[in-house]
């Protein structure tokens, strides 16, 4: 299933700093950046659970944010990208 | 229809910063922000194709980059939010 992850850190303070880095590196394990802070997860529903604990267990709730859409097994019609940089496709063929 | 906008515009020149705060002014007149850069933008077709045809019509395609996530009418159980901001309820009552 793919989910969409947006998030907003709070980056005034060298722990937000940590907190945003720390984020980011997470989401990078399991996808693929598509915005500054967005991010498209291709996992399964036990990658998931460890993701989202793993991602709620690093910000602080009272000034960050994260934002999670499920976007299914049907993924692909639900997204639609215009310009630069459009990113890889994470089902389609690997090209070695 | 709830149809969620990322995008990233290039701001190392002044038209790109120009850019940027159009797109984002398009945004707002037709949604909400969630993130820095991504807005839910509630909307019927008609408004739909309105929207878009100005945002692809605002960016430079070489160097900035839209996404646009359809998320359909039952949106609201595709949506998790954690942590702080989370935003109004577009469908729900109106407090004055």
């Amino acid at each position: 299933m793919m989910v969409l992850v947006a998030y907003d850190v709070n980056t005034e303070t060298k722990a937000g700093r940590g907190r945003l880095r720390h984020v980011a590196k997470l989401c990078e394990n399991r996808g693929q950046r598509v915005q500054n802070s967005v991010f498209e997860c291709l996992v399964d529903p036990a990658q998931w659970v460890e993701l989202r604990q793993a991602l709620v267990g690093v910000i602080a709730e009272d000034t960050d944010s994260l934002r999670f859409y499920f976007l299914g097994k049907n993924w692909k019609r639900r997204v639609e990208h215009v310009g630069a940089k459009p990113g890889y496709d994470p089902q389609g063929p690997m090209i070695v």
